[in-house]
């Protein structure tokens, strides 16, 4: 609404304050019977509608949105229930339950009256205690000595990401070989750069291409069906990461009948594991 | 309702035709509005409120139980909102959207109309497809060389499970000092022994006691706020593990201001991995 144009003509979904793609993709309008509507995002476009770590952070910026609100994301999970269509969305988030310093969240994403997304979400006031990470940052060499690689990818969500793969980078013989492993390491950040938040991050915790494409090259269809992130991070946090690269490191646990499930860790520059997160996805053979 | 008594007294909520008391822990009455009635068991009490693991068994029976349910679970996110208290509950299942072969959940545990849990789930028509285990079990003595440690639990449902600790098993000396690692191995099934089946493979998910006692001996307050399972089984193989021992291990990834997340995983003695499992747990300082 209003944003400013530089240089031509430029879609008011790509334009915000911020001026960052991934502002004008989350943005949500509180509507009068306190739902949220979006829209989804072409800059986040994959294979068959938006890349779901888009649709993720819209429904969690719903939350942070929301007026009654307390504390900061703790755990988030979302369940895909249908591709979203390009268009208008809404989004219903509903505090089920509120104690003294924690809340428990319902969300639903709707499109034309049908459940697209369902998700329950966990806010907390956060206090200082003994604290010890035990899943230490992988050896890895600094952002700066690892290669991008060259070329536009085949979605449009993949050129928002910087992504310098350490190890298991997207295949480039689809030779259907099963490789035995289908570990990743990746050094990413929004691109172009922007501080992190929760909402990005939620985003970033699902950009690790799935695993069975890695384990045994074949570009069968996929889809995620369930997504959990766990956040051991706050908004100081966040904000002391800013632009910084985060380390992705990721892998497959089982592969069977139709259904796989993947776990990532997402470590700052500094060492310090700012998400853990899982996955189950649909794969068809 | 009607069972048989045996030498004596026996409250009904302990005896079902099968006579085993996860049966009767997890029994559920369809009400006429479609909800499902429910009560906790003392038979799985914890030292608040019933052991997590029963009643996320009993949020996904309300699906399995469910008239409408289309195929197997795959997965399933419960988030606990407030202890339980020892009494009826009602349990609300509801299709959130049915697509050919999947159907996803959302689910509502309740106690005098107020939220107790929160849930999410996800089931399927499985297909044979090419499959691939990737974490492997590891290499440990069977069960019958591992020891069944002595005595009584202090907790109530602890006595519902046969577990022999290969390593990481619940401290004997809280001295409080950083041990640095919070791995457990444990062979483990239903005491007494009972046939696996989709609810008791989801309590058994939650026995693993909480990482920072092991990592950090001091008993500190605990809660789990959110689990989730992946069912990487279904209902054949789970009747071939039978009354088996599964090996389960357990590790945290980070502990931070007030919350850390531990990941599981379950084996059955053939070595196929039933269920890959997350949580976020609350502790207090």
């Amino acid at each position: 609404m209003g944003g400013l144009i530089f240089g031509g003509f430029v879609s008011e979904q790509t334009v915000t304050n911020s001026g960052h793609a991934f502002d004008a993709a989350v943005a949500l309008q509180p509507q009068a019977d306190g739902r949220f509507s979006g829209h989804t995002s072409l800059a986040y476009a994959n294979m068959v509608g938006p890349f779901g770590g888009i649709t993720a952070a819209q429904a969690l910026n719903a939350v942070l949105q929301h007026p009654q609100r307390l504390g900061e994301p703790v755990s988030l999970t979302v369940n895909f229930c249908a591709a979203l269509a390009d268009g208008p969305f809404t989004v219903k988030a509903h505090p089920a339950r509120t104690n003294r310093s924690t809340q428990h969240w319902v969300i639903e994403v709707s499109q034309a009256e049908q459940v697209v997304l369902t998700a329950t979400a966990f806010t907390a006031l956060r206090r200082d205690t003994w604290s010890g990470p035990e899943h230490a940052m992988p050896v890895v060499p600094p952002p700066s000595n690892v290669e991008v690689p060259d070329g536009k990818a085949r979605v449009e969500w993949v050129n928002r990401y910087e992504m310098r793969f350490v190890q298991g980078g997207f295949p480039i013989d689809w030779n259907g070989v099963d490789t035995g492993t289908s570990r990743s390491q990746v050094w990413v950040r929004d691109n172009p750069p922007r501080p992190l938040d929760f909402a990005s991050l939620t985003a970033l915790a699902d950009i690790f291409f799935p695993r069975i494409w890695l384990r045994r090259p074949t570009l069968v269809p996929i889809g995620t069906v369930s997504m959990t992130v766990y956040f051991h991070t706050d908004g100081a946090q966040l904000a002391a990461t800013g632009t910084g690269y985060l380390l992705g490191q990721a892998q497959a646990q089982n592969f069977r009948n139709g259904y796989f499930d993947q776990t990532a860790q997402m470590w700052n520059e500094a060492g310090h594991l700012l998400v853990t997160t899982h996955q189950v996805v649909y794969y068809k053979e």
